[in-house]
């Protein structure tokens, strides 16, 4: 098997609720992606970063991600993100030429209340980081995974599309 | 995207409690698979064959599973099945030579009691054939997702791991 | 079995994950308390009524309740509501001196997020009502099931106690 | 708050599904009650013996039973019981004359497939007792929460029903 690292950086993927304020609060150790390591019976390599809502996400964040892929040996990259600027994002890494093999992912429902799309978006972003052989950068959503272009949030729908 | 076809043809990933017995029956018409697909907001071409345990499935059945594959149209085919003679199937359909790109995936728990391991199972599978670029047999459980010879079931772990 | 008036009024233990805001939203049809019903193998009479968040309550809220409970032939009724304001229109049903047995009852993470404290709040009051000699107004919350006067909630700490 | 005892003898309610094997064992510690009270935010005290199916039960554990209620010095006993003897167990508890309420609940599917049922059961017995008048021996199942004689297993339909 290939040598993947996941970056968690935050997003609707870890979010909880929090009884006391009756708020959604973002996790940020990761515990949503331990919580799928353990029922599937594997081990991913975690690494919790910045820990923010995707509409939040700076660009000083973005560096943040790029300075955890460049420092990794792994070649093999999921990066857990928001939903609103994973396409930001996405271009941002694209352009900074990584020549690794990196896939967006995340929910558009947390984890913590329904587990079964963000178990999908990011199993289906580790299947195929097993096969890819070009580097570049990717998105897995919604049984779309493609290059990070070819892969479109509705937001009137609620779901990612495939660009025609 | 990949059209893919997944053939189901039971096992322990389709198993639902009876009340009325106390025991674990395989339900048919992949109610389970149907579940992930909605959850994940995507869809998928389902077709439910054979419906068996693992341990009762005959090279009568395998040579319906073989049919059903050379029957479609789709060249990307996931084949969900019991785990115990995952290999058998697999092997089996190897020798049939089938110019596809077919890989089985099934679960040790039933999805309709913890869900996460048979979702996981199912979508690392999808994710792979997005990208892969040689017709063959392959096996997706537990994060092992390679040519079928490669990943065997630990009958004493309760897993699949990856062969030496 | 005695029967029962479940009268839903709202209240987190009928929020709900809105995908497309990010919000959780009250489900106003009560789809939670017929879940129940459902899973309990058993049927429960329920009106749903006003729909509001706790603190959104209003005394002219509190008098559609009354006026469900008085034109209602049922003399147990179970009424679902917030938890912030449970206490205050405990207490301003006690002073409309109706005559019924009266159980307030709600969660404090939603049905949806994690369904057992809901189920087992909602489930305690039904059990409490069928036993119960005097009219009068109750509470039932994480176990505390009392005259509402003495079933607390402890903001702080995030669930009911009983009072001292 | 009244204090009961909840004593756990096994049954349905207990089972988990075990991968090695694929068979419902009973789990013997009374995880899944207390799983129950962690997510309700309250205490229990609970006393596991036993742990059989229903159908394997003999007059011997009966007697267990009987000197596990006796021993205690809790007066409202809440026993956790497989559904196909209750009312055996139940007329045997009654004939010991016991000076206590008692009151036996169980689950027609497992807690750890589907939590609804046993939860509102174990639930809904608990809030009985917090005001039933009179010694005696009760059944709490799907809604019907009555002396023993009058709950009884409906087998085809699979759930128990209040005797005409």
């Amino acid at each position: 098997m290939k040598k993947i690292l996941i970056i968690n950086t935050g997003g609707t993927f870890n979010k909880v609720y929090n009884p006391l304020t009756g708020n959604l609060d973002i996790e940020p150790k990761g515990k949503a992606i331990r919580s799928i390591a353990k029922a599937w019976l594997t081990k991913f390599k975690i690494k919790n970063i910045i820990g923010k809502d995707s509409l939040e996400m700076t660009n000083e964040d973005r560096k943040d991600i790029i300075k955890t892929i460049q420092e990794s040996e792994r070649k093999n990259i999921i990066i857990v993100h928001g939903t609103d600027t994973m396409n930001i994002t996405a271009s941002y890494l694209k352009k900074a030429n990584l020549k690794k093999k990196i896939i967006l992912t995340g929910a558009m429902v947390p984890y913590a209340i329904a587990s079964i799309e963000a178990t999908a978006n990011l199993c289906s972003a580790y299947g195929f980081l097993e096969n890819v052989d070009n580097n570049g950068v990717y998105i897995s959503m919604n049984g779309i995974i493609q290059d990070y272009k070819r892969a479109i949030k509705n937001k009137e729908k609620g779901y990612f599309e495939e660009s025609k």
